[in-house]
């Protein structure tokens, strides 16, 4: 069941139009899907359909609390088994902040099996130095550690300077990648106006003070932005917040094997 | 599998943000999801993963009528077992209303194993007194009794003070709730305007005659929607049509699990 | 499982109120469902609950080339089981063209089992002598040829005259039905404005040169849409790009068990 790369005979007959893409395990071209309360069933799915393609599997906001225990363990069980990391959303962290369990928190993560956390302050405000602890404790408990920066809500906003400070200072503190905000909805949030489309100015001087995308998980729910970000940046750019209904869609724009990544190719270099 | 609350060990360690959630079985809090034809698997993962989060399951409009009958029937035994109702969409008893085939209707429903049916009128005209005939005859087949008020289509609104009328007058009867439209797109029927926003006039309204919003069940397909019910009546509102795929970001919403329910809590009250 | 009609006990009781819905199998009256990934429990969800109303599955753009071999294999023998058709999305023919290697495409999607194929120029540009001889090897290899006209990106729109030549040809070389682009969004593409709503002209242009809607199958993946079309055309009109979640929704559409059909019935006709 899924984890390693497919070969599909197919793929001995055709090429895929956009070359490039990486294999798993890697450090680029990474995935990232939000589950927002996948049944046993529907995950052996999604990992023997997709597990090729999946780097990392985010149980949605706080939902990790709310399924049967048995299940979040089995869960959790198979994921990991596929060479996947899986992690509890964000906004569950923030709420162990909030009630001074930040290190029972992370230790009983540990425990349940979860291989990374999210550090965030999509919702709550987090001083600077309560965030260094937070990443520094977690690497201690051996988890990957992937932060976000940016508002869930606009009247959160804040000028892009103070986020170019945050992902600077999470990737010298020992972030794996920093997650730029783009809600389940890709709309109104982070680097989204209320439309879905990017902010771009924000998004170039986030590109400038960091130099590389590759640090960065773009959450890219939406098709448009997805196929923005891969023709910009090519097929191994990091893409979270993905659907689980939508990976093998996104793969296929990723490599090619849909129209609008295949067009480029095949008319505007004519 | 499913049916009584789930006692994850994640919440022995946090507090639920939102506090006062009732636990199954309950008669306020109720989440009735729309089914619009999963099949065995996905409805066993949905109760594993949220049954114990669901009060209400409808197959949506006619498609009861749909279903190979070895299926339906396993299927209904399924939802059963967890402690949920289930129901047939409301068009197909109007149909039966239409076709003069009523009782035969309730008989088969009952006979079928569902325990409950919703009344409504929200495509065929139906007088009162067969309405509430209707009622009393579904209540002797010892069916739970759902009745819905609000217009389908734009076209068929009447004034609200004939629906708070129906919604009185169902209560009366012996109705265990009151339905108000909404269906399954959240936009442009009963109390919503085409773009999902509540007619804040009507149900206003409606509220005034009722008194409590517990005899009512919103249905609310959009997580705006959601928000605003659960910000405005707690965590114990009724929803309805809520999809499958939404369970647990909905309870994770009630509860104060994710970030636009949480950021009330710990922004605004600073 | 699947395959034949339904024989539901309710529509012993109750008759569809919009009567002469054909059944399986039938060459009028055809839903084509888009499937995206579904996996092998999700597959066999969709053949149990709503086999006997697809007749065509595609997988959607190139994901034919993206799942694992052993899985690929399986599901085309689960779908061809019950009696439905099941061929590889149009672009990955189009990327075997640019590629030339139509030949070993067409070969080899036989041997994996596919029954039928589409050749479309929704991306590349094929010169109506390649698209004849490709329409021809498919016959020659026993698969079902199903063509599509249409743009898929508003920049490659040419004149509704051109569609219609490739229509009329498509149909004399022999293709099973031709389908009208709508792509997975309904919006912006083929026959649709950015709205989603049909380019009427066009449409009516199409309709009068072909004579009958019956070789035609439309890409109709709204509601809305769908709805007008079999206002217009009745229950069996040809239908593509369902996702699989709308099948029972849509058949409901098709018979009248769902408010949209049932309301011109009861209430426009009085």
């Amino acid at each position: 069941m899924g984890g390693q790369a497919h070969s599909s005979m197919w793929m001995e007959l055709l090429d895929f139009p956009l070359p490039g893409r990486l294999s798993k395990p890697r450090t680029q071209g990474l995935t990232m899907v939000i589950d927002k309360g996948l049944g046993l069933h529907e995950t052996k799915d999604l990992l023997h359909t997709a597990g090729a393609y999946i780097d990392f599997i985010k149980l949605g906001f706080g939902t990790s609390g709310l399924y049967p225990q048995d299940l979040l363990e089995e869960k959790i069980n198979m994921v990991k088994a596929c060479g996947i990391d899986i992690y509890p959303g964000g906004t569950f962290l923030e709420i162990a902040v909030l009630q001074g369990k930040l290190k029972d928190y992370l230790a009983y993560a540990k425990d349940l099996g979860y291989t990374a956390v999210e550090i965030s302050d999509g919702t709550i405000k987090i001083p600077p130095e309560v965030r260094e602890r937070a990443i520094c404790m977690a690497l201690e408990h051996d988890l990957k550690v992937l932060t976000e920066v940016g508002n869930k809500d606009p009247r959160d906003r804040v000028e892009v300077g103070r986020y170019i400070e945050q992902i600077l200072s999470d990737l010298e503190q020992g972030a794996f990648k920093v997650i730029l905000e783009g809600r389940e909805s890709g709309k109104g949030a982070g680097f989204y106006d209320p439309e879905g489309r990017f902010l771009a100015d924000d998004v170039e001087q986030v590109l400038a003070a960091v130099g590389d995308p590759q640090p960065l998980i773009w959450e890219a729910p939406l098709k448009q932005q997805q196929l923005e970000l891969i023709l910009r940046f090519g097929p191994n750019v990091n893409l979270g917040n993905i659907a689980p209904a939508e990976l093998l869609s996104l793969e296929a724009l990723r490599v090619g094997l849909r129209g609008d990544t295949l067009r480029p190719i095949c008319r505007e270099s004519v």
